[in-house]
């Protein structure tokens, strides 16, 4: 049911299809996160519009609201939200670890208490796949610790933890219909990255998942653990870096073998009034556009690019209008989905490592990387 | 360049066709209210997708934020918000009676203060007028003081102001491309609806405006005022109910011989959680919808009954998702819209009157009148 083909490469960077239930991926992709069964603002009909192909849903926040159970009845994800091409849902470990007020890790799992009411829950291995199966999801995640990535001694708990959780989600995988992607942690440790990327790539998941990173470690060290792992890992899974990015970070991951990429930046941006553009991150609720007439960016071919002024956004902003958030998550979201599917033709006609250098400049301005959740 | 003709007309029930510089104007029709140059959480082409021809702007808003001037600038109205068809902007008489805080009337127009900021403001009719030429509406209105329709002796005041304010709209107005529409007032005193309306129908406007209904009348009294009113028009000039309404506001208003109608009610409604169907009012966020996988309304062709289910819409307003605001109002006005277009048809192929009670009876339990600015 998933197959990988990679269908040119170029150095490291590589062009791909994954196949779905739900469709032919075409990788390098990047998908718009959406929480809690919405990308923040859009109909699918207009994430349609912009190019988007898989879609991310948040498994702790279902979970809580509306219930993954209440999903499951009204036949999945992909129905509930009315999402037709590829889906991909996290473990939940991310999200429990960094959003819950107080949680308790074991060795077994995870004790939580809940953002919305405070009320208690436990996830473990076999819960999250559990939960995950119940969203129905193309792409689902083994449950993980991430750890502070400057913090050695957690990195290696947290990581010896995430083996064992990874066989675990393994075992408790029931659905044929879903591909498992095994997770890999370590911090910025080359020791423990390694270990980590053997291990993880020694596992039978279809596809494999770097995780920690984008979480306060500097570029040179994502960089060099990207370099490494890459290195380690089988040619024929996807490779999935979880949570990235900036374009920079897009650009600086494909060239490293970077299959596919999430991150709410995009839609959290437009919330606040920022947008991408090839001179640099533009906050529209500047006084300066006010009487602006041109486009967020010339060369976008957006629906916000192609029908709307800066003064109008603008006016949007400062008049407390939601459709500003729209307008921007449309510009913001098919600015990285577009700078995918551009490299992904360089790839596949040889170009790539022409064009790398100035797609890096051209973006440059956007260069500030936030791990925003 | 304004010309109405009336194709169609069954009792006093009209279907016509108001020629406008952006296209013509198939009426009766409601037009969604976009107050600050955008119909709340829409995009353009969302509301050209239901079917939405003429769209509302409001003076008082946009004078104030971002400035006249400012969309002058931008090349008016219908370049800086990207809405190609029809549009009409009130005059700002009601919004600075009815929001202002603080506000003077004397005989030569109004001062009143900004509700953002608490400057001091001052409308005229020759001020309103060139506002309105600022914007570049295709219809614009006279300058008018609304009453409370219970109150005999300042609604004859106002009326008698209101009078002498049309001549001056008239007098001031000196764009060519713009149709200005007198109004009339007189609360609900069929003495002075009778001087109004033969007062405003002897001026040279191309169109007549109802004003100060669907303000604290009794629905009998509106219907009678409407009754009163209509007989005294010339037929070959479209009348506009002003701020009206629910379906049956709608119905009821058509078969009075209303042409052209506004409200904020299916916006604001989507807002609040809340839908029109033929079951009446729902309130989405009820417990109830949570595993209903019915649309709002199984009649219903728009995009959000077509597509999502009301125990999904539900979980958008539970967790607080802005996309639900957007479906719903996508579902309200789309609605109104076509119930006005389905009762056009009706006059065109004479069976408005044998489906009337019909209508009637399936949007009865959307009946409660809200003027909601």
């Amino acid at each position: 049911m998933f197959s990988f083909e990679i269908i040119s490469a170029q150095g490291q960077a590589r062009a791909g299809v994954f196949s779905t239930p739900h469709g032919n991926l075409e990788t390098p992709v990047f998908a718009p996160v959406g929480t809690q069964a919405t990308v923040k603002t859009l109909t699918p009909a207009q994430l349609d519009d912009l190019g988007a192909s898989l879609v991310l849903a948040n498994t702790y926040h279902l979970y809580l609201r509306p219930g993954d159970d209440l999903v499951a009845d009204m036949g999945g994800l992909h129905r509930f939200m009315q999402w037709p091409r590829p889906m991909l849902t996290d473990s939940g470990g991310y999200q429990v670890f960094s959003l819950a007020q107080t949680r308790k890790v074991d060795d077994d799992g995870v004790t939580f208490k809940s953002h919305i009411d405070g009320s208690t829950h436990r996830f473990t291995p076999e819960k999250s796949i559990q939960i995950q199966e119940h969203l129905g999801a193309d792409i689902i995640m083994a449950f993980d610790e991430c750890s502070d990535p400057n913090d050695h001694e957690y990195s290696k708990t947290a990581m010896e933890r995430t083996h064992r959780w990874a066989e675990r989600s393994l075992n408790a995988k029931e659905r044929s219909d879903q591909a498992l992607f095994g997770i890999i942690q370590g911090g910025v440790d080359p020791g423990l990255r390694a270990v980590s990327a053997q291990f993880i790539a020694s596992l039978p998941f279809p596809g494999i998942a770097i995780g920690g990173l984008s979480i306060g470690e500097t570029k040179q060290e994502m960089h060099a653990t990207l370099d490494l792992v890459n290195r380690l890992l089988p040619e024929n899974k996807p490779r999935y870096l979880m949570g990235v990015g900036t374009p920079e970070d897009l650009i600086n991951g494909i060239s490293r073998g970077v299959d596919i990429f999430d991150c709410v930046l995009p839609t959290r941006l437009a919330r606040h009034n920022a947008a991408f553009s090839s001179e640099g991150r533009l906050n529209l609720m500047n006084a300066t556009f006010a009487r602006d007439q041109r486009p967020i960016d010339e060369a976008c071919q957006c629906y916000t690019c192609q029908t709307f002024t800066r003064a109008y956004l603008r006016h949007l902003i400062v008049a407390k209008e939601l459709l500003a958030g729209t307008l921007l998550s449309i510009h913001n979201l098919h600015a990285l989905i577009q700078l995918v599917k551009d490299i992904r033709v360089s790839i596949i006609d040889n170009t790539f490592k022409s064009k790398v250098a100035a797609w890096l400049l051209n973006w440059h301005g956007n260069a500030e990387r936030t791990k925003i959740y």
